[in-house]
């Protein structure tokens, strides 16, 4: 869940913030004289489309909408929480198809809902700052947590990833924590991003976090950052009171040239999802199913059609990018 | 679950060990001059039953269907699994009735789900021995796993219930993993009943685990031990396929005076317990949803009534032994 649960820290509009954002990809440096879409035999003014599906592992409606999405749908990325109950039916899962879909790790160091809890990957003793009292993570980011104990959990979390047989495409961060929480967490985020070879999603709005944009176009250069231009959506309350089709029909018929990312969430309206959102409308059970049923639909497939829109992995993005 | 998963183990056939098992409580030494049933105000030879359905915290349906059948249906007792994911419902639920329910602690240390796990309540670095790879309890009772950190775990355990507003009326063990896997798990669950002042369960039958009866008469006396005679059953594999109704229903027109315990499992066959269940029709979705038919039925309230059973608790029968 890509959510605003954390709105209380920050004064700025992450819906807006969301919305305008372009994506940056960090990974091995690459020349600036092609674009991506270059790289991948297209057009340099193609329109390229990742339609990514969070909080895999979430639950058993969450893995299946998602996996039906990925296989029938448009959606052809998605990210795992890993502390989360249901992460072995993901990696059955993917050790059954070879690891064949786009699966990131959602990064988390968050329990957000009210009667269904999960803690640290890693040991408790070991990242005390990130647990409450009963041994589970906060409901909000953490800001103020201990970065070694962050990164403690961020690796302990893609280490079990790899010995439970998922192949990791790339990584992103749940509730943006590792993004507005707190600016170490960020450059722990980066650091495990190139430790493993794994490109990771940031915003380059995410300057406004640091002290000075120059330092964080430092940052990035010092990163061997490719900057990609991109866009990248997420749906807002009000936009999915006014109607989750319209805003992604409308959306995808002004796409704009370059690599855009919607972030979506995929599930059944189930008791299930029902019971795990309780008193959470946004991004609950019935926001869930919307998303799924948009982005399984034969509209959606018909718009991207007319709108030649080509989507595109983060698999193959990163693929290109090594090269 | 009382389930038989530990079959490999060991060499007795459990089934029938429930079947014609005692039971024991493990609480303050009382006078043997007056049977449970006198104590509690009924006719020495009354025929007293606890309805205990196991698993509380293992899923939202079988939370809700443990509820339901706790609020409407015959069944007066149950347990909760701690490490389990939905315990933050059961606490909530706890909390919000004011503990009115028999609630108990199922003690575990497996997780023995396919596709959904969970690992230790205390620090994974305190327990080495009880956990896997990837950091979860393993699919069987492991019973070489160090009895210190059995200890440890099982004090995180009832600790966290505390911590969780939960007051645990009675302790008993998921799998039976502290009856028949270890000798010396069977002293600390012991020790902890006692040091808690919780009323355990027992089986008088665990004698043949003890080098001789007799060292397990003395273990017994040296807790300060009354031993109530008492039947205990649990549906098996056979009696299932054979119907459910007709097996509880012969069971309950056959119960003998003395108290008896019937250790069920009340959940929906939805989506959630079948996938939860994948690959175990036994203790599996449509079964606890037979448990959950024939101990809400009315049927199963006219027999109760017919055959002059009187229901109790483990809340009112620890009183009773504490005074």
């Amino acid at each position: 869940m890509f959510t605003f649960h954390t709105q209380k820290y920050f004064s700025f509009n992450k819906f807006l913030f969301l919305s305008i954002c372009s994506l940056v990809l960090f990974t091995e440096s690459i020349s600036s004289q092609e674009t991506l879409a270059e790289k991948l035999g297209y057009q340099k003014d193609a329109k390229l489309l990742i339609v990514h599906a969070d909080d895999l592992g979430l639950a058993h409606a969450e893995n299946m909408a998602t996996i039906k999405s990925l296989e029938k749908g448009v959606v052809n990325s998605s990210s795992i929480i890993m502390p989360a109950p249901w992460v072995s039916e993901i990696a059955n899962y993917a050790k059954k198809n070879n690891n064949a879909q786009d699966l990131g790790l959602h990064l988390t160091i968050t329990a957000e809902w009210k009667n269904y809890k999960w803690g640290p990957v890693a040991s408790k003793e070991k990242v005390p700052s990130l647990i409450n009292e009963q041994g589970y993570f906060f409901e909000e980011c953490p800001s103020n947590a201990s970065v070694a104990e962050v990164e403690t959990e961020l690796r302990a979390q893609i280490e079990l990833a790899y010995a439970m047989g998922i192949k990791p495409t790339h990584l992103d961060s749940h509730m943006g924590c590792l993004f507005w929480g707190n600016l170490k967490f960020f450059e722990v985020y980066l650091k495990l991003a190139r430790e493993y070879g794994l490109p990771c999603l940031v915003d380059k709005s995410f300057g406004s976090l640091f002290p000075s944009e120059d330092a964080f176009q430092q940052l990035l250069k010092d990163q061997d950052v490719m900057v990609v231009l991109d866009q990248d959506f997420t749906i807002s309350e009000e936009q999915y009171a006014e109607g989750p089709e319209q805003y992604y029909t409308s959306t995808l018929r002004s796409l704009e040239p370059g690599l855009t990312q919607f972030l979506i969430h995929t599930a059944y309206d189930n008791d299930e999802m029902q019971a795990i959102t309780i008193d959470h409308p946004s991004w609950g059970a019935a926001w869930r199913q919307a998303d799924f049923d948009f982005f399984t639909s034969d509209v959606c497939k018909q718009i991207i059609k007319e709108e030649r829109i080509i989507l595109v992995t983060w698999r193959e993005i990163s693929k290109v990018l090594k090269n």
